[in-house]
């Protein structure tokens, strides 16, 4: 059994720490709300901390869940965050969908001081971590990745390493931008059979099994018939994905001419009110009435 | 075992007509081009005629399966076409994908003759005709419906009744428009993995059981990296299949963005030399060379 800590108790962070709890680990944990770290000792096995460093001094492994870029740069590399205490010959895994440059600015900085660095963002949504079953993709060193991927295994159903530090970022990047225009078709497809009169039930049934086939269309094709989006991956987070995956973009040259146009469409679908909904809202801003 | 007609032996055509001569049914054929005809009666067990005319007024059902809404009009409603001469009674299937107001006109014309006319165009590809297992997306009354569906059977596994005259175009533009734009979101999402510096099959392989995953992806992801486009659905059917799409949404008030993009992407896809490449050619026009 691993002394570990977790940081980072948001709808992703709270359930991943809670298995590493139930499978035995001696888990510390610390969240910028203390609140949700109170809920969180109540509900599973393991303690907290009043201090990153604090937590970082006593782990062999320290997790990282978080919001983004600047979240990361406070949390591991400011003068307060844990690279600064974490022993040599430890590890830092980071579950944050942050971008590719600061996963490999954070290995190197922990390089300097001992401390194997992997980027791990982690794919499967709330419902993943809940049920322990997220897909993760890891950028880093082999021996550090071998060193944690039965950790991981605690709430991961699919755990591989992608290639050196920043590589499990671009993973997750690939990722979104081919949910980007699938769920951006599915969304036209599905509005314009409403349009056309068509049954969507007795449409989905008959295209579903062939070469329109996803994943989307099965699990969101009544949801996103029926406007309901109150669940789920949000748009808000999926906008700062697609703005990740856009900037990295710019550097290697790659052309991703409907991630941009669909990542201007959640502009729209926020300005509907949809902050908070899931990523297939997209058909709501095609629901607006017309005069045709 | 029935009497029936089929007008059309292109890549479609001619194993589906195939495949209802070898399940026992006399089967006569007629094609523009008198060589796939003789290839044809050369192959499998049956006949050819002279006219359209002949082969209508000997046909319990007349299948057709040509090119699009021209074709659909000189076969079916000129003097010359089948129409004209099939008997009160009959049923006329049309396979053809083309526009759902012609597939209403083909069924007005037919009614007022006592012929009831399905528009059926079907999915699944060379491959699926070849192998008997299309999907076929029908659109007009039950009756008919009833009366050849064990005669489609011959060649698909899965039939499906969408709702009247025009419905089965219908549901086969909203297959049509999911494919573009999952297409171009893979699209994107490959070429963006290797100027990442990715392992294509790697990433491939992670994601392609979440949330992106998709029957393209599965099937199309190889030959995308390797880029492979001389097999498949070609791009030129694609573009009339979405020049029909956008015709339909100008009238019923869908919004189709990405589909509109991605027919004007497969301009560029052509004039890469990529008329007959399959659909997944998307990725050629990101692959050109650029400065970043």
């Amino acid at each position: 059994m691993s002394k570990v800590g977790f940081i980072g108790l948001g709808v992703m962070g709270f359930p991943m720490a809670g298995w590493l709890s139930k499978a035995g680990h001696n888990v510390t944990v610390f969240n910028r709300s203390t609140e949700k770290t109170k809920r969180w000792c109540k509900e599973f096995q393991g303690q907290t901390v009043s201090s990153l460093k604090e937590l970082a001094t006593d782990a062999e492994v320290v997790f990282v869940c978080v919001g983004d870029d600047p979240d990361v740069r406070e949390v591991l590399l400011s003068p307060r965050g844990v690279l600064s205490a974490m022993n040599s010959g430890s590890v830092l895994v980071d579950h944050t969908t942050a971008s590719a440059e600061i996963a490999r600015e954070v290995a190197e900085v922990g390089g300097t001081r001992g401390i194997s660095c992997l980027d791990a963002p982690v794919s499967g949504g709330q419902s993943g971590a809940k049920e322990g079953c997220l897909t993760v993709m890891v950028g880093g060193e082999i021996q550090a990745f071998e060193r944690v991927v039965s950790l991981i295994d605690c709430y991961a159903q699919r755990v591989r390493l992608l290639g050196p530090s920043g590589c499990g970022q671009l993973a997750k990047m690939v990722n979104q931008i081919a949910i980007a225009g699938l769920v951006q078709g599915l969304a036209e497809a599905l509005n314009f059979a409403q349009r056309a009169g068509l049954d969507p039930e007795l449409v989905v049934e008959v295209i579903s099994k062939g070469a329109a086939q996803s994943w989307q269309m099965e699990n969101r094709w009544k949801t996103m018939v029926d406007k309901e989006f109150e669940f789920g991956f949000s748009v808000e987070w999926m906008r700062k994905d697609l703005r990740i995956c856009l900037q990295e973009a710019r550097g290697n040259g790659a052309e991703l001419p409907v991630a941009a146009l669909v990542d201007q469409f959640y502009a729209d679908v926020i300005a509907l009110g949809g902050r908070r909904w899931d990523t297939s809202s997209l058909i709501a801003r095609l629901n607006r009435p017309n005069d045709h």
